[in-house]
């Protein structure tokens, strides 16, 4: 983050959340401009990633807070949340440590709609057992 | 597109269609790295999108297919279709013709949490008077 830390309550105020009380949020490679992932926050991970300038979602399926990083190690630092024309979904500008995608690839979107199907797109890739050695959360 | 067509069946096969039949989609401009806007799309979206190269999202306040740039001229061609590590997300590389977002702004991530409030983002911009000229749709 810059040295001052942005308003949550401005941003917050402004946020348009869905019937889950969820926004969803694109995280960007800030420097690459690669879109990595996309992912879902409430109101607790917008406050804490704003106020840690650590990325942190909303896990759908385990239902509780996910600390990008916290099992492997791939944290995203937050440098810019910008939000959208009619507040519906954000956009994080982020530093992504290593790899975004529980995979071990670069980002989430590895597959592309070819003429014979899905192909996979070649990119940065690490081993996806060495990012969880202790089973994938 | 690149010349020959992709395929719908493989990408629809693999789509993960929320509750109402609906996958989020984001637009990124393909030569700067922009990310222009998020929409949502259904099975037929996705179709239509890959069958003539140009986008249409589904309206979800308006309940029908939304042929981007149709009122204001502002269409994205398709050139590439990314689909993320769970099926739940697309990325939509384009090329954006004028301006993406209805504000007559080049994207729609132009508001950014800063110390004091949500400030907007210079960016390039046009008259959204000019984009509906009978009225936004």
């Amino acid at each position: 983050m810059t040295a001052t830390q942005p308003s949550a309550d401005a941003l917050l105020g402004a946020i348009a959340f869905d019937g889950d009380g969820l926004v969803p949020a694109i995280a960007q490679q800030h420097d690459t401009g690669e879109v990595l992932m996309m992912a879902w926050m409430n109101r607790d991970a917008v406050r804490e990633t704003l106020a840690t300038g650590r990325v942190c979602y909303w896990s759908r399926s385990r239902r509780a807070l996910w600390r990008k990083g916290e099992s492997s190690g791939q944290v995203q630092r937050l440098l810019e949340c910008l939000l959208d024309c009619d507040g519906d979904t954000l956009l994080l500008l982020v530093d992504q440590t290593g790899v975004a995608c529980h995979t071990g690839k670069r980002r989430c979107f590895f597959r592309r709609a070819g003429a014979a199907g899905l192909e996979e797109v070649a990119m940065l890739a690490v081993d996806a057992a060495k990012l969880y050695p202790k089973g994938q959360p």
